[in-house]
């Protein structure tokens, strides 16, 4: 970090509005960017150094399917991989296939209540599709304050997702489409 | 395998039609399937071993972004990522951002000419999305001939998609929704 001018930061979200749509910027001001810092085209930027919480990596991705039993077969013989029977997650209104991959868990979501996010994201994509990333972190508590702080939007029915497993549900809307999950690490 | 019995087998591709869309219905009329076979909640069903390809895991998640350098901040700041500078792929038409988690590897796509995939993909999905998940086999010739031979619809730009990396591009009609690659392993 020597030789980088650091200053207090704090990351803010804005909005740039176009004719069509919405842009989501979050902007670090944050000026070292962890080791390296630089923008060439070799070198990784590092995350800021002040973030209260590490994340361990990819816990799953969760793909809402219209048809579980299709779905399952897709990936154990299409993909190779090594499948679940259908589990009710009843909490969350869904059965679920859990898909194992080397190295990758993959869940595929079918609704079993009218009222489940899954059932809603399937009137939209009635093909099925990715319905969330789920990230591990080491400190849930703390992503929640600093994701808090930063603006960024969290689902509406975040309370109601993964009751059991308390998860951060950021709204797609602040993360480029994507619903981004985060949930504690074991 | 001992106690079940097994016979030839021919996955095959059917469809099945509703009011509102196609089911495609991938159906392994394999009757063994692998250790254990069974289907009980706690038990996971391998794949055929007939199937002439390994699927060596995940390699990475593409997601396109109408902004290259917000999706980048974001993946940085709210995720903890590593972020590479853009990089040019001319030769599907984007810039592309490595994001690099601890177990997984995430391409921003933002597109430079109007005509690539990922252009189309943002005109259909303007806040952005995952574009594909891309997995590594061990042999793309041997999973190419399978999966023709499985009946599993391709997309139709399949040769203009990574020239320089072959790849095979799964229609996500096909695939539950989810536009799947397969791309040799290291």
């Amino acid at each position: 970090m020597s030789g980088i001018l650091r200053r207090s930061w704090r990351p803010s979200l804005s909005w740039a509005r176009s004719a069509s749509r919405l842009t989501p910027r979050i902007l670090c001001t944050h000026v070292g960017a962890g080791s390296g810092g630089r923008s060439s085209g070799e070198v990784l930027r590092s995350p800021p150094e002040d973030i209260p919480y590490t994340v361990k990596g990819l816990k799953h991705i969760s793909i809402a399917v219209p048809d579980l039993a299709t779905a399952a077969e897709h990936y154990r013989c299409v993909l190779g991989a090594q499948v679940s029977a259908p589990v009710d997650q009843l909490e969350e209104g869904v059965k679920v296939v859990y898909v194992k991959l080397p190295n990758v868990a993959i869940e595929l979501l079918h609704p079993v209540e009218a009222s489940s996010t899954v059932a809603k994201f399937l009137e939209k994509n009635p093909s099925g599709g990715i319905h969330h990333l789920c990230f591990a972190v080491d400190d849930l508590n703390s992503a929640s304050r600093y994701i808090e702080d930063l603006g960024v939007e969290r689902m509406k029915n975040d309370h109601l997702l993964n009751q059991q497993q308390p998860a951060l549900n950021l709204h797609p809307k602040d993360t480029m489409g994507v619903h981004v999950q985060l949930q504690q690490a074991n």
